[in-house]
Order: C-alpha cells, then structure tokens, then sequence
C-alpha cells in the first residue's frame, strides 16, 4: 500500500516552522511495512491545496494530510478537502460537544469560531483528539483514503498511531497482521553510530523493520515484526532485539516507552529510597525531570540548585576551601555536593552536577562542556566526569541525561 | 518571484532523515520576498524525479533541488536531472582537483567513486561547497532555473544563502526588496482567541503579512512588511504593530525574538538584583528556565525545590503550623516560601511556587491545576493564585511562565 503525506500551513511555506509530522508519519508508515511515495508542503490556499491533491491521488492508495484544523480563518484544510471531492460539510454535535467541554475544563472562554472544529465533509469518519481540540477525519473517495489530522505535533504524533494506523489495518488488511513492536532507548551513541553498529544485522532475512528516532540526546529503535501469527511475530522480534542488544548493550538504557526519569524513579519506589538532588550547572533540569513523573514526591525530597560558591557552601557545607583549591567545577565539588545535600535532606541518596554549561567559563583544562555528576549513599560517593560538546541548552539536557543515567547505573547496582 | 522546493533521498522517505533543508531554505527565501509555492520530497528514483520535476516547473519560477550528490550508487540527482532537461554530462577539472586535495588535506584514502561529484549537466553554473567534497549547481531551463545543493544540513545550510541567493538576485531583481519585521509574543490568551482580537485589522491594506505561531504556553505573532524604501517598510510595520498593542497590550511580553526568562534576566541585570527561588510544583522548572539565559549566574543566587513540606519548614522557614492550617498549596505558603528563601539567600527577590501539577492531589476548592505564585522584596510580597487545566508536564510548564511573568511584571512596576 502506498501513501503520500501533504502537509498543509503557511508557517511551513515561510520556513517558520519545520515540518516534523511528515518524517514521523514515514517512519511508522514504513513500520508497517506500508511505501511513502511522496511528502509535499503547501500553503493555506484553497486552489493550492487541489492541485496538490490532484497530483498525488494517481501516486498513492492513501493521503495523509496534516495541518490548517485550528479554528481562525486561515485554517482552511476541512473546507478545501471538501471542495476538493465536491462533498458538503456537516456539524457533528458530539465533537461540538466534546470541544465546548474542553474548553469550560481548562477555563477558557468559549470563541464562537472554534465551532469550525467540529465541522466535516459529508461522509467523513471521525477520528477522536484526545490532546486538543480539533478531531481529525478520514474520508473514503472511491478506492483512495484521505486522512486529515491536526498539524500541531503533540496531537498529530498521537492520532496518527492510535487513530489513523488502525483504520488502514482495517482498509488495506495484511496476510500477516500479528504484529509485535520494541522500542529501545539508546544514549550515548549519535545517530550514524547507532545505524553502523547495527549495518551487519539483516532485518530483512528476521522480517523486522527497523527505525531510527533521534530525540536529542537519545536515540530510539523501534523494531516491528509482522507475522501471520502472534508467537511468530514476538518470536521474530525477540531475535532482532537480541542482535541489538549485543550490538548496543551498553548504550541501551530502556526496552519500552518509558522515560529515564521514570525508570529512576521506579527503581527508587521498589527500594524504597529517598533522594535529594544538589545542581549547580543544570540549574535546576534533573530535578524538573525527575519531578515530571507522577508521584514523584514519594521519593523525591528536595533539591538545592546551588548556582553560587556561597549556596554550595552554606546550604550544603562544601567547604570553601575545597572550592577555592579544586574550583566549583572538580571532583571533589560535585562528590561533597552529593553527600552534603544527603545530609542536609536527611535522604538515603544525594545526586548532584557541578559543569560549564557554556557559552563562556571554560578553560583548556576544564572546556565548556565539562560535568561532574556523582551520587552518595552515605557509605560511597560515585563520581563520573564527561565532556559534551553542545550549546547551553543542549549541554544541560545531556548533563541530566547522564546524571539520571548515573543515578539508574547505582539503583541497578553497576559500577 | 516564486520558488519550489524539492528534498531528494530514500532516507527521507523512510522517515529516517527528518527533512530541515525545505524549511530552511523557505525562511532564507522569504526573507529575500520570494514566495515558496511547494515543497516536495522525493526517493532516489529517476521515473519519480522526473515526475516530480515535471510537476513543480509550471508552479515556480525556480526549483531548489537538495540531496542525491554524495559518491555512492543510490545518489543519483546530478544523472536525474541530466536526463530530466535532456543534457549531456561534462566533468569539471577545477571540482575534481578541489575534491582531491579536500581528501588529501583531511587524510582520506582517495576512493574513485568520488569522481562523480565533479560531474555536471551540461550548462551548469557550478557552485562551490567549502564545507564537503560535493559542488552544487545551477541550470537554466528556459526561463526557469533548477538549482542542486546538498542534502547535508551543514552543507546546503551555507550554499544556499551563499552560493544559490546571490544567483537568483541576479536574475530576478525585486523593487520591493526592503523588508522590516516584527515578532510580537503573547502569554494568556488562546490562539483563537488572538486570532479574533485581530480580525477586525486590515493588514492587507497596510501590505503587512500576518502570521500565528503558538508554542505552548505562549502564541507568537510575526508581521512582515514589504516595500520599496527600508523607510517606507519601517513605518507599515509600525503601523501593524501598534494595531496589535491597542488590541492585545495586556497579553503581550515581548517584542522580539527574547525569551520570557532572558528579559525577566535582563531586568534583574539592569537593576542590579538578585534573586533566589523556592519552587515546590515546578519541581525546579523556573530555575531551569532562568538558567538555560548565559550569564544568569550574575543575578541567580540559588534555589530550593523544596517538594516535601519538611522542606519547607527547615530550609525556607515556613512555619509547620500554616502548612497544617492553610495547606502546603496556598497564599499563605508562598509568600512564606517567597519570604524565607530571599531571607535564606540573602538576595534582593524571593520567588515562589507551590501547587497540584497533576494527575493527583486536587480537592473541590483546590483542583488540579491550582498553582500560588509570590514575588518578595522584603518589604512587600505579591501573590497570584490561577488555575489550568492541563496535564502535568504542561501545567508545570505554564506555572512556570506564569512565575516569570509575575517577575517580569515586578520588576517593570507593574502591579
């Protein structure tokens, strides 16, 4: 089966915004063993956007098209696909329904133009929004399917697979629809490393598909086995993700969807430990994450971002001493900044950073780039130094990335 | 002057690549006032190159092909568009040296395939790449011209501005070519909601392009003007400006491209202050926020993410006796919590959070969402109470804006 993608929006013609949906809508499609023919961008523009679909109907089985759902006058795509197929529009009062009480939930005053959202052409399978307000619909026209979902890609990203996926198994059904999926987090390994380590390995021969998802400063596998049954399919898979794992064992740091963050704070919950985090150069980001897992406050207790010499010496008791000798940014900084805000918590751990997140404060010995992350457990302190070679926001994602990563190696009891 | 983009790869297709030229390229053209009328991606096929060509060559003016030059069999853009005019294929003595010495000077054994990117259409106008072995080209067609770049986002992202812009303005020479621009970011009103609050402005009658960006929380607004003098533009673009302010003044907190917590950082700089924060809900998102702003090491004192209430009570100074009374989500609470941590740091401001991110912990007077907010400078202490409704790593979000705003407006005098 074959699809094209048409996203649809003036920002992606003006370059302000990049266009995600299309290479991620790819990347599943092609999980499902399902061919891209063709991605095409183009404006909000009622004529524009029939030639587009003019053009690509000969070209593929399935259109998916992304974009121009919102509720100002500008959002066109409902009207002109309707247009475009010669179908009149009709209001669905469950979706009306359903987006006026979203609206009276998050305490917004009710726009009249946002009934617009609840507006499709005749004919059209409602495809439910679960993260905003504007459904999406897919819409049969002869033997072809269009798909119209949201372009905004915290929605898209999650009707695609749940709403759109599903109906295309149900429309263009496969001998071999048993399907199994892994998804394995890697970090620590840019992305053509990844695809180097895993180039011996043919997919092909085990009938895997396999993907790539760089998300910074991860980078994700997913492996999809499709087979005529369900033990073949997982049996299929658990050898693709075995070669994975020898290839990338150390690297690997989740099988599944969970975020590190989460695992962490999993593994504290089943040892019943506390934690308390001291930051300098993260400013504050280990502990946001840590915080972004519900139920966080079981284990978490407090943490100290400890930006000046004053607070690390005053709130955490590292000596100023050791600081004016080893500098803020050291070994031994970061070890009694973990022990200190252990003490201070009254924790079972301490967790700390202490970095040059840059642009400027490094030197030749100590670039910009430069942490020291180290956990303690009262009876030992485990410290780890890495250079990064990022800007500023990216160099504190990828310290906390690792200082989580340090904080997962301890729970798990490697050294 | 009209402009089709066409991105060249399998790697594209698969949705392994995510494609950043098309959007690159289209804010680089738009800013020179050339309209991008499609973007089109495509696999590594002839019979789908040419198609794709002969599709977008009556919709522009210009083609901007990227991708398909590297030495390797499935690269095949240079042959593709060969074909494609009906050109024979010449090599270029000049690339072919500048790609030998390329390998000689970075100590890469001389691999033969590499001659095919010396080779051109006949015709082309070739266009250097300082940054990779393969050279661009330009091809006149008509009246039409193809330009090929590369796929790598480091190497097209410089030929284009350098290589392929300077072509086109000199074959097609505008009279409007002086642009003013002005990027307007508001916080608190749904994007909808912007959008009515402008419906009334004719910006077409001003000549001033409008655009809607909503990066959650905020929704940016971007007005370009196009005209013959640089004067003439300034002052049309004045003009769509203040028709905003009149209209959406008390949602507007920057007019520029700033971030929130670098202007808040700028304020703090410009007064002389510094600050401490104390967050419980925000889990350390705001001093994160504050952080990711080079050089807020300058007015940042410290923070505490104080998440159980012991922690409030022995670091910030909160009486247990308000906690038990009023709640550790409450007015009370955060002005406490603003109060004791200014007091703790010795700095000039406290700021505050405390609140129920979700999915948990919401009572009927308190729901989830609920968050407290306080500013202190010793002598007075400010708080805001508001309520979103949405899921946890969002509400943390939007508390976050609405804690820097609250600083922002502290700092401003605005009350």
């Amino acid at each position: 089966m074959k699809i094209a993608i048409l996203t649809i929006g003036n920002e992606l013609m003006s370059g302000r915004t990049a266009d995600t949906n299309s290479s991620f809508i790819a990347r599943e499609a092609n999980l499902q063993g399902w061919q891209v023919e063709a991605m095409l961008s183009v404006g909000d523009d009622f004529a524009a956007i029939k030639s587009r679909l003019d053009y690509l109907l000969p070209l593929a089985d399935v259109i998916i098209c992304t974009g121009g759902l919102g509720p100002t006058t500008d959002d066109i795509t409902t009207e002109a696909i309707a247009r475009a197929f010669g179908r009149s529009l009709f209001t669905d009062e469950k979706s009306l329904n359903y987006i006026k009480d979203l609206f009276a939930r998050r305490n917004f005053a009710w726009v009249e133009n946002n009934t617009k959202q609840a507006i499709f052409p005749e004919g059209a399978e409602i495809i439910p929004n679960t993260m905003g307000t504007a459904p999406g619909f897919a819409l049969k026209v002869n033997a072809k399917w269009i798909f119209v979902i949201p372009g905004v890609p915290r929605e898209s990203q999650i009707m695609f697979p749940r709403g759109v996926i599903p109906i295309l198994q149900r429309e263009f059904p496969e001998k071999e629809q048993f399907i199994a999926k892994q998804t394995i987090k890697t970090f620590g390994l840019g992305e053509s490393a990844v695809d180097k380590a895993l180039s011996d390995v043919d997919f092909n021969a085990l009938g895997v598909n396999i993907g790539f998802y760089p998300i910074f400063p991860e980078n994700h596998i997913v492996l999809v086995s499709r087979k005529k049954t369900a033990e073949e399919a997982q049996e299929k898979l658990k050898l693709a993700a075995n070669e994975v794992t020898t290839r990338l064992g150390k690297y690997i740091f989740a099988y599944g969807e969970e975020t590190l963050e989460a695992i962490a704070g999993k593994l504290l919950k089943e040892k019943k430990l506390t934690i308390a985090v001291a930051e300098s150069c993260t400013g504050g980001l280990i502990t946001s994450r840590l915080t972004d897992v519900p139920g966080s406050s079981e284990y978490l207790e407090r943490a100290a971002v400890t930006y000046s010499n004053a607070a690390k010496v005053s709130l955490l008791g590292v000596p100023a001493g050791i600081i004016e000798k080893h500098g803020a940014v050291s070994e031994e900084t970061a070890r009694l900044m973990a022990e200190g805000v252990r003490k201070m918590a009254g924790t079972n751990l301490g967790l700390s950073s202490t970095g040059i997140a840059g642009p400027d404060g490094g030197s030749a010995e100590k670039p910009v780039g430069t942490v020291y992350l180290a956990v303690s457990d009262g009876k030992e302190t485990i410290c780890r130094r890495y250079v990064y070679k990022w800007d500023r926001k990216r160099n504190k994602l990828i310290f906390s990335q690792a200082a989580l990563l340090l904080l997962k190696n301890y729970l798990e009891g490697k050294r």
